[in-house]
C-alpha cells in the first residue's frame, strides 16, 4: 500500500494542548490546572454535543463555551480581556518538539491537517508557529458544520487532497478520533503519549487524583469502540519508519 | 400551558447511578470511586462518539464496553462472572427516595422514561424497582439507533405518546440531555442535585480531587450549549408545584 497522503489532526497530536496551562496558571494562580483539564474535557465534549443535536458553532464558539462552562464551574469570573488572552493562547500552541522534523522527514506525500478547529484558529495557529511552511492544505471540518468523529468531517480530506482513504494515513494522538478515522476507512496511527502501565500505575493509587491524571485516565488510552488503529506509536518522529515499511 | 405528559430520563434522574459504587468497591476495594467515575462519563462518551460515527449499538453494549475501557485504563482485570456482576448493578439502581411519591403525585398525566438504556435493561430496571406501576410507558432510544441528545431519540417521545413537545415536560438531572431536550422543543425540568456554589467551592479548592468531583464537575452543572431549561428544581418532588404553576 502506497501511502499518497499523510493528515494529521492538530490539537494534541502536532500541537501540546497542555501547554494552555500557562496561561490559565497565570491569569488563575492556583487554579490553571484544574481550569485546562475541565476546559479542554468539556471542549470536546461540546464539539460532540453541538453535532449531536444538530446546532454547530464553529471551534472558536465551542472553545469560548467550554472555557466560560469551567470558570463558571469554579466560581470564578473574569474581564473580557481576560478571557480573551486565555482564549488566545489557543492561536499560540506549543508544537511538540519534534513534529517541525517529523513533517519535514515526510514530504515527497501531501501533507495536511484535518482539524475541528475554525479557519482562523488554524490559519493563525499554522502562521504562528511556522507550520504553515511544511503543509500543502489545511482543512477545517467547518465546511461540512460537523466535528469529528462524524465520517462527513472525515471525508473532507477525501475531497480536498483528492486521495483515497486507504492510500491515506491519519495520525492522531486522541483515541476517539483515531477509531473514527479507522471506521471511516483511513488508515490510522494512533500516538500513544503515556504509556498504559504508567496510565494504570498512576490511576490505580487509591485517593484523590490530581486533574490531569483524571485528564489522562479519560483522553489518552484507547478507547472501546470497535476500532483498533493500525499503527501504535510514541511520537511523531517514528511516522516515516511506519510509512517505509 | 397544559402539561399532557411528564417525561422522565432515567439514570440519574429517577435512578441513582452512583449506587454502583457499592458493587465497583465491593469487587476491587479501594477503587470503587474511580471505577464508579471513569465508567460513567466514559458510558456517556460512547453514547455520543457512537451516534455521530453512525456506529450504533445498544445501551448495553456501551455500557459493557466503557466498564471494559474503565478496567484496563486501570490496568484491573476479573473474570466474565465479576464483570457481570458489576453491570448487573445497572438493573438494580437505587431508585432516588423521593421518586415513587413524586411520580404518583402526578397521576392523570401521562407519565413516561424516555432513555438510552436498552429496552431489556430498562425493561428488567423498572420491574426491578416497582416503577413499572406507576408508569404508562417506558421508551427506548433504541427505536432510533441513535442516543441522546439526538432529535431522533427525543421524537421517539412526542410519536409514543401522542403529545406535542409544547405539551410535554420533560425531566432530566443531566444538563446536556436538558439542553438537548430543550432544543428539541419541549418544556424542561432541569433537576440540579449538586447546587453550583457548593460545587464551587468543592473545586476551587487548590490540589488533587476526589473522582466524585470530576465527575459534578463535567457533568452536574448547566453546560453552555445555548439552551437554558425552563424550570430548576432541586428534587422530583417539586415536580407537581412546577405542573400547577
Amino acid at each position: 500500500m502506497t501511502i499518497k497522503a499523510v493528515v494529521f489532526d492538530a490539537y494534541g497530536t502536532l500541537y501540546d494542548i497542555q501547554s494552555v496551562a500557562a496561561v490559565t496558571e497565570q491569569e488563575f494562580p492556583g487554579h490553571g490546572e484544574v481550569i485546562t483539564q475541565v476546559w479542554r474535557i468539556k471542549q470536546l465534549e461540546y464539539t460532540w454535543l453541538r453535532s449531536l443535536m444538530g446546532t454547530y458553532r464553529d471551534f472558536a464558539a465551542v472553545t469560548r463555551e467550554s472555557l466560560a462552562y469551567t470558570l463558571d464551574c469554579l466560581g470564578l469570573s473574569c474581564g473580557d480581556d481576560v478571557f480573551q488572552r486565555i482564549f488566545d493562547k489557543y492561536l499560540h500552541l506549543d508544537l511538540y518538539p519534534e513534529a517541525i522534523s517529523a513533517l519535514e522527514s515526510l514530504r515527497g506525500r501531501k501533507l495536511a491537517i484535518l482539524s475541528n478547529g475554525s479557519p482562523a484558529m488554524l490559519g493563525a495557529l499554522t502562521k504562528n508557529t511556522g507550520l504553515d511552511r511544511v503543509l500543502d492544505d489545511v482543512i477545517s471540518v467547518d465546511a461540512a458544520k460537523v466535528f469529528k468523529p462524524n465520517p462527513a468531517a472525515y471525508g473532507l480530506a477525501e475531497a480536498r487532497l483528492g486521495v483515497k482513504p486507504n492510500e491515506m494515513l491519519f495520525v492522531s494522538s486522541n483515541p476517539w478520533d483515531a477509531a473514527g478515522a479507522k471506521s471511516f476507512g483511513f488508515n490510522v496511527a494512533w500516538i500513544e503519549r503515556v504509556p498504559r502501565a504508567a496510565m494504570a500505575a498512576e490511576l490505580a493509587t487509591p485517593g484523590p487524583l490530581a486533574p490531569i491524571t483524571m485528564f489522562k485516565a479519560l483522553r489518552t488510552q484507547m478507547d472501546h469502540l470497535g476500532f483498533a488503529p493500525d499503527h501504535r506509536i510514541g511520537s511523531l518522529s517514528e511516522l516515516a519508519r511506519v510509512i517505509a515499511a
